[in-house]
């Protein structure tokens, strides 16, 4: 499982799944996905037999890996907003929303990441735990500490989890003394130093990137909201931050920023709205918000699970697909209570279906089970920077994917109930769009039983393992 | 793990979590609970140690079983309301509201259980889903057909999980041609068929009780409700219907029975309004008919995961508590899309912050952690009619539990991300209350290692009985 193994020329035999576009999902039962020495899928054939495969492209050397029973490969999840060093917290948010929450729980777990021993057991069972769940990128949130944040990326990077690494700022005295930038230089010096470290790992950027990451408009002052801005256009670097998570967010950064129009214009003219830049949650954005992010080329990370558990809010998903936004799902840990983008599928499902209860719209404002699968890979890709490389198996891409396997109800039902194939139960009969709704709304981490980087397995459960000694769906 | 194995007196020693009221969940991290040859509990304890209690009791022949670690027992789970025959449904709904779902889901599925082989198969992974998910009492509806609901609760009786099952009546034509009551007297008839069995193979009704079950209102017409309601007073049955679930059926029954001054008044009127009675959802009731529900004692389940899953409301939970009604959850499979009552408390809290978020009552709709577990416990005791029996741990109580073990994350993480112990992640300076909410917000069937109805051990999971041959919580 070392990110550095050779690979070898695979042919992944059967079922396949993925985004044909926001609305379409395509559901490929008997596929062969060609992929090579370096990750990249060579070729997708339907409807064929291995050897034609084999002799059409002349791969007969190439590895086969035989899908069987109800499984199938999904791409791998995209996460476009979590922090890794809530990871501790999860669950745990009580009756508190955003601002306190943030007192109370956030800013004392993220002060102890001076200690380099605890980040390394948390991140190191954070970027395990997000792999088991089919994420196969992540935008990670660290804390204000270099070294820290750079084993972070330095994990991601062992394991092969392709990443955005993001040393957090926040110098304004929201945050507590014990916890926040000592000055705007310090800021900019070391989100410079684990930009420059960040990109001495990773040359070309292939598995780890930095990521410029003021908190948000009311951790930072104007002067260092400037700073960082600069820093983000002088290292041609993405930038991540919140926007307009809570209403009482959006009242302080109102009175923190009294010469700004809004709080899109707070980042605006602070030149940090690129098209590089990734804005999680945007629920209570105004049109003329909207239409400045769209303008800019900016995206939207969608945090379904967070914003129900910390009572902020359900964005408007729907409406600002129409308009023409890049959105992607994220699983916002530790706001959100899950680090599983399915979870989010769900919950991005479940929102738009409150929005629907309760506004005008009425069933538009519904996300369909496609476009919630859509933002959790193609748009992910898309929000990330990565539109060309992963999200979907299409030729000349980079092999990101999750084998998912459902299982089988034994014949007469079960006394035993030990379920180790997962949550799901396939009886038989159903239909390929009906496994893949089952997975959708039944499945967890046990369905994900083997995951792909670059062509790379970086995980893989112990079913899978049985099934390899057995010859089935592996080599 | 048979239903009829002797059981021996055994103290449980560790610690133990219940509700002590509504809003107060009790944590006692030094328990002992004595539990004798009937499954009754004999004794509580805490802060004591075990010789002690042993002498106190003249229990010094019980067999001891210790919880290690980051466990604790919780008292098993109700759940209120629950369709076993759509179980293999689950996760299907598509793009479906109540009345198209049940035309395109349900009547195909349920009418298939004339088929006594698949009704087995079904039926027995069910049970043994739900009984992995912590639930030591169900109230199932079955279909309309006699073996197979008979089927049903031979099966509940076999693997020791309480129900209460109920044969469908529905004559009317709401329902297909090919799956529906022939006549008012044949929905009397199989109903009193399916009584009579339950009765016979549990006469005591210790753990299989039956339960009269007209759909609901649109199923059934108006002189079948009459002599279904004459057939509960009859049989001093409990009866379980749904009520207000979604503004569609709320207008259909309004035009099925003009005379009725509610959908409420129209289960009055046919004296299916009893303090045995079970109304599911509760969604979009008038206070006059919150009124009435109330001065006949019915009861209601809460089924918040069907309720955003198929688009039907919000149940206004945290007004129904202060107006004095009795409350349980339950899953609605397969409007609900899982089997899972914690799955439920957790959407139970999503749904009250939904409620806040869009009503005038803001943070006041919102339900605690500690009051969604009193409903998925001591609340739904008191909807099946188990108030004095189960739902939490009092001496003279039956024993209905569930072992919750967390595990405990590797010392400096883990590279191998198997996660074998579940979705949880104890890092080991979590406080008890953390532990619990952990729970409560991470975990799943995993995490519910052991189960036991009234002292007997029904469910085990391969983990528990591993630490069984350790000599870790187990005799």
């Amino acid at each position: 499982m070392s990110a550095s193994a050779p690979i070898l020329r695979t042919i992944y035999t059967g079922p396949f799944v993925h985004s044909a576009s926001l609305s379409e999902l395509e559901i490929c039962e008997n596929g062969f996905i060609g992929v090579d020495e370096n990750g990249i899928i060579a070729f997708v054939e339907k409807e064929s037999n291995l050897e034609a495969v084999q002799e059409r492209h002349s791969w007969q050397d190439a590895i086969p890996v035989h899908l069987k029973g109800n499984a199938f490969l999904f791409p791998g999840f995209i996460d476009t907003h979590t922090h890794a060093p809530q990871h501790p917290n999860n669950g745990l948010f009580g009756k508190t929303t955003l601002l306190d929450w943030l007192q109370k729980y956030t800013f004392p777990m993220e002060s102890s990441f001076t200690d380099l021993k605890r980040a390394e057991a948390i991140y190191r069972n954070f970027v395990s735990r997000t792999l088991s769940h089919g994420t196969t990128t992540a935008a990670y949130y660290a804390t204000i500490h270099v070294p820290a944040t750079n084993l972070l990326a330095d994990i991601c990077l062992a394991r092969g989890q392709r990443a955005l690494v993001g040393r957090v700022c926040m110098n304004s005295d929201l945050s507590p003394e014990y916890y926040r930038d000592a000055s705007v230089s310090q800021s900019v010096v070391d989100s410079k130093a684990s930009i420059d470290y960040v990109r001495s790992i990773d040359p070309k950027g292939s598995i780890v990137r930095p990521v410029v990451t003021p908190r948000f408009a009311p951790s930072c002052t104007t002067e260092c909201l400037t700073e960082i801005g600069k820093l983000a256009k002088d290292e041609d670097a993405f930038i991540q931050t919140h926007i307009s998570e809570n209403k009482g967010e959006i009242a302080l950064v109102k009175e923190l920023f009294p010469s700004s129009k809004s709080y899109t214009d707070v980042y605006d003219t602070h030149n940090l709205l690129t098209p590089k830049t990734i804005l999680a949650h945007a629920i209570h954005l105004s049109t003329e918000e909207r239409k400045t992010i769209l303008a800019r080329g900016s995206s939207l990370s969608h945090c379904p699970c967070s914003n129900t558990a910390i009572t902020s809010g359900c964005a408007p998903i729907r409406e600002l697909l129409d308009e023409g936004h890049t959105i992607g799902l994220g699983t916002d840990v530790s706001g959100g209570f899950h680090p599983s983008i399915l979870e989010n599928v769900r919950h991005a499902i479940w929102t738009s279906r409150h929005l629907a209860l309760q506004s005008e719209l009425g069933d538009k404002a519904k996300l369909s089970t496609e476009e919630a699968l859509y933002l959790a890979t193609r748009g992910g890709a898309a929000v990330v920077g990565l539109a060309d490389k992963v999200g979907g198996f299409d030729v000349g891409k980079e092999f990101d994917a999750q084998l998912i396997d459902l299982g089988n109800v034994e014949a007469g039902g079960s006394n035993d109930s030990q379920f180790d194939a997962g949550p799901v139960d396939m009886f038989g009969w159903e239909s390929w769009p009906e496994k893949v709704e089952k997975w959708v709304y039944a499945g967890d981490d046990r369905n994900t039983t083997a995951v792909w980087v670059r062509g790379r397995l970086v995980h893989k459960t112990r079913r899978y393992v049985g099934a390899q000694a057995n010859g089935v769906a592996t080599p």
